[in-house]
């Protein structure tokens, strides 16, 4: 099967969960729960519950016992990515060519679907053990490590910094800082959560962090290098924006073809990572390939 | 012990936990822990977190075995002040005779500092089996039980309603549902978190669940009578500013006298709750007691 179809299915698999777990648009009070459903299905790749489930394959268990779990952590990115548009924040109009939450529903009701979103990504793995085979500790556990992913330490960290470091020349620290923050805890967290709660053991554990780390490193650097070369019908947003906002990238600091070099540096680690695993892991290192070699 | 004095030495020792749970201010980047602490530490009477004690010590549990629980209670609460007082919803310069967090560290770490504050209630949770007694399936059960008090079936849903009514006249129905939800339900889930997470019995449960709605609808209505009747210079803030902002209270729906009386009636049903408690159940009954008969 062509990956990009591979890919696809699972994401129209997230979305009948997210559907399912999501209240109703006429749920009480309605403008809320009207704003939440418009952010979580304005499109969106669904990378994160999708690597939530590869991690619980790759060590043996399966993606739909780990689903809830997906679905609460593309409810948490979805939060992050609302409060981020905002007018005081990053102050974008459009978020995959369709208005952004606050363009719709206002401000309040931007911040007010966030701060519900977040509310509900761990209302949704505080359900998990009611289910069956996911004891309570392994969801404590990811509990724990998601709310340190997303906290100061983690996602508003690195939003914090990239607010304040505006304007600033960035160095290669500072803009390390800001996608390990911002972009790369997540990532690790989503393929972390799918291995503990199927039982992994720490070695395991050990090595998706090193894939999830690098997939999340090469993944950033060919965005960036996406926004200088990519062609603009292809990607389907105006290329070289990065440049215009002077925005800190890896081809600004290094040039492309360095940036090429470490990408490929950082896909190779990813896969070598996962040396010690056999076909379960299949899926993860197909992933690894196409985003190396995406065009968009 | 002058009930006042004791309520302040609760309120101290809640202090004192808040100190160790949250990063200091140095902490990278400084900017969002400093906004966080200014938040939680610019005053309050820590009533959540002494509900959350007091409801494990009806049933026999310590006040110090649910201190974390109580501080998480205390930091989701000073998140939704934070989000309630931005230009776009409350737009409130001052909480507290202090200037609010947007005031001093501007919107955008404003609207962070809530989403950490937020993020780090469940956090604080997601540690309590690490320490020892308390089971990981009484945490999961309470994380459950706030995301649901949280979400947009509780707090958020009350102030989607407050800001979506703001103009509209408020009739008791919409009044009861902005009252119970913005504010009833933390007190409610403050009470149970306290008992569930120190083995109370699901009788025991039901009658402080029914103390405590009843302890957090005469705490409002009281709150709406002292907008009318109070004393400036006694309970701190501008007298009768609830009607100049046409909000709807009690007073304003049912008169002075009648106000007064549901109050009492209130205050009575929650001290019948308490019926089938001991001693042990003291703290609660003082304490409904003075919500009733308080002057600010």
């Amino acid at each position: 099967m062509n990956f990009r179809v591979e890919l696809a299915e699972r994401a129209k698999l997230v979305n009948g969960a997210l559907e399912k777990f999501l209240p109703s648009v006429d749920a009480y009070p309605p403008s809320i729960h009207q704003a939440v459903r418009y952010s979580v299905f304005a499109g969106g790749k669904r990378l994160r519950p999708i690597l939530v489930m590869a991690g619980a394959e790759a060590v043996g268990g399966s993606a739909e016992s780990v689903m809830p779990a997906a679905c609460a952590v593309e409810l948490l990115h979805t939060y992050s990515l609302v409060h981020d548009d905002l007018p005081v924040m990053d102050n974008d109009d459009l978020r995959r060519g369709q208005p952004t939450c606050h363009k719709v529903f206002g401000e309040a009701m931007a911040i007010l679907a966030g701060d519900a979103l977040l509310t509900s990504c761990f209302g949704i793995l505080a359900q998990l053990p009611q289910n069956g085979s996911i004891s309570p500790e392994r969801v404590i556990r990811v509990i724990s490590e998601l709310t340190e992913a997303a906290g100061t330490r983690g996602l508003i960290g690195g939003q914090v910094v990239d607010l304040t470091s505006e304007g600033d020349t960035v160095d290669e620290e500072i803009l390390q800082y800001i996608h390990t923050h911002k972009t790369g805890a997540l990532i690790r967290v989503s393929v972390r959560a799918g291995a503990i709660l199927s039982g992994a053991s720490g070695e395991q554990l050990h090595q998706l962090t090193g894939y999830a780390e690098n997939l999340g490193l090469a993944f950033q650097i060919v965005d960036d290098i996406l926004d200088v070369v990519g062609d603009e019908q292809v990607i389907g947003k105006p290329v070289g924006s990065d440049q215009r906002n002077q925005k800190a990238t890896y081809p600004a600091l290094f040039g492309l073809e360095a940036s090429r070099q470490k990408a490929a540096e950082a896909a190779a680690r990813a896969l070598s990572s996962l040396d010690g695993f056999g076909a379960e892991a299949g899926f993860l290192r197909r992933l690894m390939h196409f985003i190396i070699n995406r065009d968009k």
